[in-house]
């Protein structure tokens, strides 16, 4: 059996993610992801809580019939960029590599000595979690077909936009 | 949908979790195991790692046949009772109560005005993490009868009681 | 009796902050003001101490007849946005709101379930902290005019102006 | 004007601590009670939160006619002895000296270079926080003689012995 | 013996650093290098470890006949500014005085009450941490002659220009 | 060239750290201690500060002739057993491996992959902290032959003795 390790901030879960999953699926049983800065929450630039982005995983593996294949883990930040890799490790099941498409993360293991696996990127400069906040706060509708659709509904759900655009707005106004 | 969170460290999953675990799910749809004191392990009291103690609720989760009704979340300590469980509920997804065994934790839960439920803890005096410890440092194999087989072949295979035995024997000779 | 709790950072204590204050004191019995941020000082962005912030509320207090009404807390931060509420909270006195201009804190609280009083703020353009240190900065003594005369004669006292100065322009010519 | 420092955990505030508060009043015109491990609360150690040794402090300032005279701010812990000292004084306005009965609290203002002034205690091994603690987990009353009259109706009203004894006899039997 | 305390980030210990070294060694009998945000590493803004750093300090001790007169010690952040002055006294021999060219950091020895040395920097918008890294990520080799000639042979030895590249270029490229 | 990390509380540096620094300087060219713990002083088991523990092992390198072989590093902790592996390292130059006596220590290099060397403790029931501190809050002069003279020098310049003693004590007289 063999699991690899997945980690990010899904600030949201977009289809850049889904596609580095599936792609990920088809060379490993199980994926872990490790939802990542997770005691922020409620900021313009960390908009979810980590059990949002875990009921946004949660909905993919539903509905794409993916339970029992991939699972999550919810690791907060502690500030330390070459530590933050072993304390992740830890809290994780044992796995035979790493995964991402961010060549920082993929380093970081590296210095550690463990074994990671360089995620291909499907369209980098299209589907980004800065990209999406973006278009939710300049009031576009056109972050819904970089998203599953199933975290589409759940943002609309708990009402994201309008949350995304009143977090990053007041920032400017607010004092 | 009913969904319930269910705190604790889990040093090791014994019998006693798991028939709070079979309790919960007759009133449940699903449980959300949050394995605490995450980023501890290899210390006398705390001999598991986060990613072991989360391997053993999964095996018991693959054997008793109940991948999708129970996940897992991970969460480190911060060391402020109060803060903690506003923590643990934004690292979680949404739920209808919290149950726990812990008289404290309940405490801690209603301080914030949270529903919580107060498990029936199944022979409390028996089924107890200090004891299943103190049992394998003490070198008898009673401590397999008090969990899962599942968990104590889990156990078996990480050399756990030879760590146990290590770490806390150690404790009181090294310096 | 009614008590309010009044979170902010108040680098410096100003007009804005001192309006809010009269607004409150017709609602309710007291306020507790929660100096937030607590841990900073003699930065750019947070030049001055919670002590010293302490002084400056001390200072309006004294001067207004406020003594036995206005009341003081002093919050570090733990940067974890949801949870910083129920760690301030549990440091402050039982109130029954908490107020706030910054709509960023409000939704803070009310995702805690916590009732909140939004502040009608008196123009915020004009009065709020970076505008003021910028003043300061920018050698103009128009900053006076935006700040309680006793808010005034302590930034005097303690040489606030000159170390504002220091302090942010070094930031950009130290290396 | 003279102001003095006075810090403690103050669980709960009694008879010794006002018996040095009113001794430091008369040397001093006011004194800045800074509540200290100001993160705990709900535990048997620390049962009281920081919100309510400060309304302990507020009854015994409203009750005692000590209003503009007796100030508190809030401390959590840092766990860096040597360093919490100064993290304390950032918080604290200007004072002459810091006061206590704690001989290791003076060292490490001193090691600072601090001014201190060791306060001679009142039957200390009469009130003293275990000691009050203690009496309350075994039923027994003679702790309201321990402490100031509105500290006892406070703890009344909050419910505290039960509190105590629910913290501390679970303590035991929880697992 | 006099002693001074040598506090910076050394991203990468330059020529202007050890310029100051020299200068301190003229007054001094002994000098200890405090390095400054000890935790980070492989990051665009801190991209050595605090290892590295010792070991380019080092390198310049043994290649100049300075071993005995320099030592170092590590210092990780607290993020609390007004403390970290005493954290890294607690942590440093007894100096006489703590040097430094950056006005902010003498400006928080002063708060404490520290004796300051304030060193004459040596064209300070020629030999800076961010003109040197930024040369790197350019792609000029310019960058060589800002740094002693060990620290340019050891920054080569550990491939430190292909990592700042990598790392400052991947952040605007990675999501 | 070959190097060693030997980490440790040092409280205080005694002849079995001596020892095994002996021991260590036979088989590697360089040493770098790492003193633990590093943010503790002035309690009852941590007396010392880091600066201080550094400047034992400077005076031990210094009457021994070990300049320039013996290297020190202050590492404060995290309280994260499975990452403060990473830190430590991150914080320490090249080393071949990790030397100890703590089987605990050991475990957990071993578990992040690793070398370590377990070092031949010499008369480990003799020479250790919990002793030497024992003996010298009991007023024996006993612990003068357990560390190394200069140590002793130096303890007594600090008046080392009159402090454990005096933060031992008050541990049990004051609340």
């Amino acid at each position: 059996m063999k699991r690899v390790l997945f980690p990010g901030r899904f600030q949201p879960f977009h289809k850049g993610h889904y596609a580095a999953l599936t792609q990920l699926l088809e060379e490993y049983d199980e994926v872990v992801v490790a939802i990542g800065s997770a005691q922020e929450g409620y900021t313009c630039r960390n908009p979810f809580t980590a059990g949002e982005r875990w009921e946004m995983v949660y909905n993919v593996v539903k509905r794409n019939n993916l339970t029992g294949r991939v699972w999550m883990i919810t690791v907060p930040d502690i500030n330390m960029p070459l530590t933050w890799t072993a304390y992740t490790l830890s809290m994780a099941p044992r796995v035979d590599a790493v995964a991402s498409g961010n060549p920082q993360t993929l380093y970081l293991f590296e210095w550690l000595g463990y074994p990671v696996k360089r995620i291909r990127l499907v369209e980098p400069s299209k589907y980004y979690g800065t990209r999406i906040r973006d278009l939710m706060i300049h009031g576009s509708d056109e972050w819904r077909e970089l998203v599953p659709l199933e975290v589409a509904e759940y943002i609309d759900e708990i009402k994201g936009v309008e949350r995304v655009r009143r977090l990053c707005l007041d920032e400017h106004t607010a004092h």
